[in-house]
């Protein structure tokens, strides 16, 4: 039980997921969160105009849960090579966490992920824009050589995809994939190197 | 109408892949197959052992469709830095044939692929052996420096997943796509090469 005054968009949204997760998503109703919180659904409308703007929040939510961590990344100082690895390093291990530990709930998020194009693509640009700026450092440091971070950054994105992207997630307990993942590296390390 | 002594697996698997696309691959069973030839489906039989083993051959016939181009480029002479970019752009773009031009078929197919670990893995053994043996005619040319071309291969197979694997079919009609590629490959190359 929460009391109106004290609820929060978080709170909102974590009983949102528990609720998209024992219903489903074709299921789940802004009503049906209202109930898990204590709250009429008025209270919940206060923070999210709609049921799509409170699906889109969660789904934001649950795109950005490593976000914290690799934006940190993004701007600390340090080698920018180091810097790089480990940003796809743990950009794989938040994915494949979310995959292995929770599949149901995976699931679930594949079916929202699929209705918000938008969401997802914002997530996107906000990848590649940090990929873009840890190279760009690179650069700067005389480590790396392309000529636009940009370009480049949406390349390594796309080039990483089997290590990020969840249409992969089937893959993702296999016993070699950690080698897989080191060996795509490598060769992008030496494509993007000043020689 | 097809008399027994000339029927051929060839026209088995195209009668097969007709019946597959109108019962689906749920449905679809041999007796189907044999009504659409006009033999009994011991006739069938005698070609292929189980209906498991149909399947299998149809699935494998699929997958290697675009194997007789991929293999002529594997053997060519010539330079193997064009020949890398050529034997991955056409296996794309057979493969984006395949979904754009027939996406209820190339749906069947996907089903038929999920069922027959085996038959892709052995598919992908394949491909990147052809990557393999047109890397070491690069690394005996001086234009790659890979000190394993078995695992370069690999990398180079994994980092393109975005251009051949049906995961991402959805993603082959958007506008970006050709610059997409062009833009993985100039890094995959830029990793390959000697400088």
């Amino acid at each position: 039980m929460t009391t109106d005054n004290a609820l929060t968009p978080e709170q909102i949204l974590s009983a949102a997921e528990d609720v998209l997760r024992r219903f489903g998503p074709a299921k789940a109703t802004v009503v049906d969160i209202a109930r898990a919180l204590g709250v009429s659904h008025g209270s919940v409308y206060r923070h999210f105009p709609s049921k799509a703007a409170l699906r889109e929040s969660v789904t934001q939510r649950w795109l950005d849960q490593a976000h914290d961590q690799l934006a940190t990344i993004t701007v600390e100082r340090g080698p920018a090579v180091e810097r790089l690895h480990r940003w796809l390093a743990t950009l794989f291990a938040a994915k494949r966490k979310k995959a292995l530990d929770d599949p149901e709930l995976f699931a679930t998020y594949m079916t929202l992920v699929g209705e918000a194009s938008d969401t997802v693509e914002a997530h996107i640009e906000t990848l590649t824009g940090q990929i873009a700026s840890i190279l760009q450092d690179g650069i700067h440091q005389g480590a790396f050589t392309p000529s636009h971070a940009g370009n480049a950054a949406r390349a390594v994105f796309h080039a990483t995809a089997r290590f990020h992207d969840p249409e992969y997630a089937g893959q993702w307990s296999a016993p070699r994939i950690e080698e897989d993942f080191e060996a795509v590296w490598s060769l992008l390390l030496n494509g993007l190197r000043s020689h």
